[in-house]
C-alpha cells in the first residue's frame, strides 16, 4: 500500500499498472492479487485504513462523554493528527476517488456519513442543552470543521512552521468560540 | 470550455482527448488550437475564468472599505455563490491540477496565494484595530473559511434544500461569531 500510495502521488492512479506496484513493493503479482482483487480495491484500502482509524478514535472520544467542549476539542484535534499524518494517502485518495466503483463508492459515502453524523450529534446535543449556541446549524457547522481538515493535504507540510497539535488545537478554538453562547 | 468540463468531468483529463474535445464543441483542432496552447492550457483555463472572476468580486469589496465584519460577511457569500455556479468547473481542476506543468501551477499559486493575502489582511487589520477577536491568527481563520467553500463541489447540490447566498450566510455567521471580540 506503501508503494501504490508513492506511485499513485507521483504518477496518478490511471498511469500506474499494477507492474510497477509489485515491482516497487517487491512482491509478486500473484501475492498483491491474493489481498487486493483489483487496483480499484488496492486505491480503497489505502483510504479504508485511515478512515478505520479516524472512526475509532471518534467512537473512543465520544464514549468518554466528556463535556460537549472537550469531545469538539478532542475530536478535531485527533482528526487533524491524522490527517496531517497520512497526508499522501488522503491527496492520492480524494483526487482518485471518483474512479471507484459503485459499491465501493456507496461504501465510502456510508462511512464518511456515519463520522459525519456522529460528529454532528455532538453539536446538536450542547446546542439542544444550550450548552453550545444553536446561531449556525450543526451540519453547517461539522462542514466548515471537516472542510479546512479536508483540505490540509493540499497546503500542509510535516516540516511547516506549525505543528499539527498546534494547529488543531487553532481550528478548534476557532470552532468552539463560534459555538459559545451568547450569555457567556 | 464547457464541453472540455463536461468531458473532463465524466471520463477524467487523461482519458479525454482533444479530438473528442472539438467533436463536442463542434469546432475545427484549428480552432481549439487557436485559443488553446494544449489540453494542459484548456484546464488551466476553465480556472483561470473562475478565479478571475472571484478575484475581481473581491478587490470590489474590499475596496468598498465597508466595517471588516460587513466586508468578511461579503467576501463569504460572495465567494460561496460563485463556486456553487461552477461546481463542475472547480471539481475538475482541483482533481486533476496536479498534472499542470510547472508554469501554469506557478501561475495558479500566485493567483490563489493573492486571493487568500487579500482576505487575510482584512482580518489582520480588524484584530489589530480590535473590532475582531485575536484568539486564532488570521490565518488559520482564512484556512477555515476557504476551507468549507473549498470543498463545497464535493457535496454541494444545486438543487438542494439550501441555496447558495443562505449557506453562506451560515458560513459567514459562524466565521463572524468566532471572530467576536470577548467583550461584545
Amino acid at each position: 500500500m506503501a508503494a501504490a500510495v508513492r506511485l499513485f502521488a507521483a504518477k496518478g492512479f490511471d498511469a500506474t499498472t499494477v507492474q510497477e506496484v509489485v515491482e516497487a513493493a517487491e512482491v509478486t503479482k500473484g501475492a498483491l492479487y491474493h489481498y487486493f482483487d483489483s487496483k480499484d480495491d488496492l486505491l480503497y484500502e489505502i483510504y479504508r485504513t485511515l478512515i478505520g482509524r479516524q472512526m475509532a478514535d471518534l467512537d473512543r472520544i465520544v464514549a468518554l462523554d466528556a463535556d460537549p467542549a472537550a469531545t469538539v476539542r478532542a475530536i478535531i484535534v485527533s482528526l487533524v493528527e491524522t490527517t496531517a499524518s497520512s497526508v499522501d494517502e488522503t491527496a492520492v485518495f480524494m483526487r482518485e476517488m471518483h474512479r471507484l466503483d459503485a459499491d465501493l463508492m456507496a461504501t465510502f459515502r456510508a462511512e464518511r456519513r456515519r463520522y459525519h453524523e456522529t460528529f454532528r450529534a455532538v453539536v446538536e446535543q450542547a446546542q439542544a442543552s444550550g450548552r453550545f449556541s444553536s446561531g449556525v446549524p450543526a451540519e453547517t457547522t461539522v462542514l466548515i470543521a471537516l472542510g479546512v481538515i479536508n483540505q490540509l493535504p493540499t497546503w500542509y507540510r510535516p516540516d511547516g512552521p506549525k505543528s499539527a497539535p498546534a494547529l488543531g488545537g487553532e481550528i478548534a478554538d476557532f470552532v468552539l468560540a463560534a459555538l459559545r453562547p451568547a450569555d457567556r
